[in-house]
């Protein structure tokens, strides 16, 4: 597999991002990875590569042009990244329009996925019109960030999310269905139960925040 | 494929079911199914042999001991049936034991699915602590009948609903979430987008009521 950190710059800021490729000479479909508010790191890059393990080219995009951040830090750059109109428009698409253009990518058939503000970031490049196959979140945040986007949406869009999760209520998840109904997206959410925020993260348990804590499997059931 | 009409009683009301089989002399899991507010009818015997060809014994029980309903009449079986303290949950455990002592059926792998109205039966059967592997509902309504019960609910549960279904608004699904999470069951709901309410159905356009019409396709989309 070939990996590569790739620096690309939106606007005024660095960013750097990290490809994996299993098959460099051969076209193929290509995914976005948005991180979550924690910023690129470790547990990302292992997610791309298992993608491009998948068989698809891999991006893993960068929205702060840090890393190793604080939880802390990692906050404030979630916050400021959510209340600049359009700023996560903008860092997304970067990172979409370099992945089109790399050797080994057919840009006709691109996809975005992310984990938590990651799946918001996913949903904003479709809200914007991007030619996307498909955006999919996994324990996405619902909330839109500042300036979102109202084009018609290519994209199908598929949410999945735990029915413990703190930082999604269900009035989150009914103006989401309903903006989907509206625009007549091809659309799925799916609401798996006795699970909280980060349950594709196997760092959460150990933050120990009620935010990103999983939730002790249920107890029911002979299955 | 043996078929089977079976009578059967709950107190004073006499029953007809349909049993499918393709593999009698072999003990296998077993598979109750709850039919739409219309009753018992040729869709869901249909529907009956197809699990029985995947492998299952099925078995459509009969919620109202009459079938070949004209629209009003349904609707009337239909309220009775909710407003009655106890029916629904009756009528489908005594079919439900009676599938359970069937040759062929391995009483230790049973489930219960449900389309419409017959989810909610599913879910009965669930919410009064029934011996199921898993209750699934298509495109269920998600009120619960009077007297519904709160037993420790065994069964996993999967409710599938359409994201346009006049009958479930979002305030029943955050209700059914909020029970599930609460009785700590191994749960999922999958929302479909631009689907209505009784996808499964291919005479619901024809019946062109708005509550069961399906909805054309979204036009969104490159995939």
């Amino acid at each position: 597999m070939e990996t590569r950190t790739l620096i690309y710059d939106c606007e005024e800021t660095r960013l750097t991002g990290y490809f994996a490729d299993s098959a460099p000479h051969t076209q193929k479909p290509a995914i976005l990875v948005a991180h979550e508010a924690f910023g690129m790191n470790d547990h990302i890059r292992a997610r791309t590569r298992r993608l491009a393990e998948l068989g698809y080219a891999a991006f893993a995009l960068d929205m702060y042009g840090v890393e190793g951040l604080s939880l802390s830090e990692a906050v404030s750059h979630h916050i400021a990244l959510m209340s600049a109109p359009g700023l996560m428009h903008a860092r997304a698409s970067a990172a979409l329009r370099l992945l089109m253009t790399l050797p080994g990518v057919d840009p006709k058939r691109m996809a975005a996925i992310g984990f938590c503000q990651g799946a918001i970031t996913a949903l904003e490049l479709a809200r914007g019109g991007a030619p996307l196959r498909c955006a999919v979140g996994f324990h996405p945040g619902l909330k839109r960030p500042a300036g979102s986007l109202d084009q018609p949406i290519e994209a199908k869009v598929l949410m999945m999310i735990g029915g413990q999760d703190p930082d999604v209520p269900a009035e989150d998840r009914a103006a989401f269905a309903a903006e989907m109904e509206g625009k007549r997206v091809d659309w799925q959410l799916h609401l798996f139960g006795g699970v909280g925020h980060a349950y594709t993260n196997p760092d959460s348990d150990r933050l120990d925040i009620p935010a990103t804590a999983t939730i002790p499997p249920p107890t029911s059931g002979r299955g």
